[in-house]
C-alpha cells in the first residue's frame, strides 16, 4: 500500500480510467484523491432501456469500474486491480440527464480491497442517490497477473 | 404468472431483448424457454479492458438483462420487470471470442423473482463457466410502474 | 409508510427484537429512532469460533435481525418485514468483548426496503468497524404474510 | 490445493465443523467430499423467530459455515479458511423440522475459494430449497493468519 497519492499518478489514473469498454459506454473520471474515486456520464440514448430509464447495466458497470480505480490510488504502479465480485442494490430508476459515481475504499488489504459505489442521478443541480454497490477487489502483481487465484 | 410461454410471447421476448444499452453493447438473445432465457454476445475490442479481458462490466450488464428477461417467460404481459439487486462473482478471467449468458428462475414468486444467471466464456467448442451471479427482480404492473416500491 | 414513530411503538420495538433464535444469540436493542435501530451482543465464548475470532454467522445474524427492525420503524404495526436477501463483506476479523450493530434505512419503498447495518467490534472504548451488510427487505402485510410473494 | 481428501482428514473436518458457536447453534456434519460438505441441523424452538418461521440467521449462519468446510476439504492442514464476503437470497420461508445444508466449491482458486451453498428445509421425506448463497472465501497460511489482508 501507497501512503500518498502523487499528482502525476492520479492524472494518470484519471486518464486510464476511460479505456476499452469503459471508453465505449462514455465514462470518464472526474476527480481522483488517495481512497477515493469519481466519475461521471452524460447519458444518451443508448445508455437507456426501452422504457426511457437508464440501463441497470450502465451503472453496474460504472459502480465497479470506479469502485476499481479507488482501489488502484492506494497501491504502487506493480499492482493491477481485479474485481472478486460485486453487489448493487437498485434504489430508485434512474431518469436524468447524468450519473454521477463516486466510489470509496472501505478496508484496506495488502491484497483484498473492499470499496462502495454510490451513483447519483442528476438533472440540474439535483443529485438523488439511485444506486450502491459492495465490491471486493484484489491487488495483483503484474507479474502475477497471468497466475491469478 | 403464466404456466406456459406461447411462441408468439417468446419471438416477441427474443426481439424485445436487444433494445437501447442492450442494443448499444450487442448481446442477443439466442434461446427462449419457460423460466430459462439464454444469451451471447461476439466479443469485439470494445468489449474488453485495456489488458485484453472482457470487462466485468459487460459479463454483468448480461447477467442482469438476461435474469430480467428470463423473469419476463414467467408473467403475463401486462407485467414489467425491474431489477431490484444483484450480486455477481467473477470466477475467472475471460478472454475469449464470445459470452454465453444461460439466466434461470431459481423462485417465482408473484411479484418477487430470483434468477441466476452463468456467463460462460467461448472459445471454439469450449465453453467456461466465467462469472456467475443471483438476481433480484421484481414483476410490476404497468399501470403501476411509475409508482414503484 | 408512517412518518413518525411513537415513543410506544419504539419500546414495543426494542422489547420485540430479542426473542426466539436472537433471544438465544443474546442480542439486544440499544436505541431506537425512526429508521435506525442500534442492537448490541456481549461477546461470550458461544459466539466465537475455534480460534477465538468472532463468528461470522453473529455477525450475519445480527446485520440481517438490526436491519430488519431499521425497517420496522418506518412501516405501521399491520406490517411484518421480511428478509428477501443480503450481503455481508466482513472488513476485517472481530476479537473483542462485545458487538454493536447500527442499522439504517437507505430506501423507504412501500414494499421494498433497503437498509445498511455496519457491524463495530468494541473493545473498551473503541469501536472498529469489521463487517458491513447491505439487506433487502419487504413489509407485508400481516393479512398476507401466509401468501407472501 | 490437495488433489485428493484423505478419510483421517474427511473425519477430522467433520468433528472440527462443530465447535464454538456453531456446536452452540448445533449444526452438524453430515457428510464430506473433496469440494463439498454437507450439513444439517435438527431444529428447536431457539432456531425460529416469533412467528415460528426459521430465523434467516440460522440459514444464513449454515450457508457461511457449511461453505467454509466446503473450501478446507480441497487445501492443505497448513492453510485455514476466511469469508470474505457472502450473499445470501431467502427463497421461501422454512417451517420444517431440520435444515440440511448442501455446499460445493465452484471455484477452486490458490487463495480465493468460491462456494456456492443451498439450504433445504425438511419436513418428513419433503426437501424444499429455502435459501440459496455465493461465499467468497480465503485460503491464509496458518502463520500468516495474524497477518491477513
Amino acid at each position: 500500500m501507497e501512503s500518498e497519492l502523487s499528482e502525476e499518478r492520479a492524472a494518470f489514473l484519471a486518464r486510464d480510467y476511460s479505456r476499452g469498454f469503459i471508453q465505449y459506454c462514455q465514462f470518464e473520471a472526474e476527480s481522483v484523491q488517495r481512497g477515493r474515486f469519481q466519475s461521471r456520464v452524460h447519458i444518451q440514448p443508448h445508455h437507456r432501456q426501452q422504457d426511457g430509464f437508464i440501463h441497470a447495466g450502465v451503472m453496474a458497470t460504472m459502480a465497479d469500474h470506479t469502485a476499481g480505480y479507488s482501489a488502484f490510488t492506494i497501491v504502487s504502479e506493480e499492482y493491477q486491480i481485479l474485481t472478486i465480485e460485486f453487489k448493487i442494490n437498485f434504489l430508485r430508476p434512474g431518469y436524468g440527464e447524468a450519473l454521477i459515481c463516486d466510489s470509496r475504499v472501505i478496508r484496506e488489504g495488502k491484497q483484498i480491497i473492499i470499496s462502495e459505489s454510490e451513483v447519483f442521478d442528476v438533472t440540474g443541480e439535483t443529485r438523488t442517490l439511485t444506486a450502491k454497490a459492495m465490491v471486493t477487489l484484489m491487488a495483483v502483481h503484474k507479474d502475477r497477473l497471468s497466475r491469478k487465484g
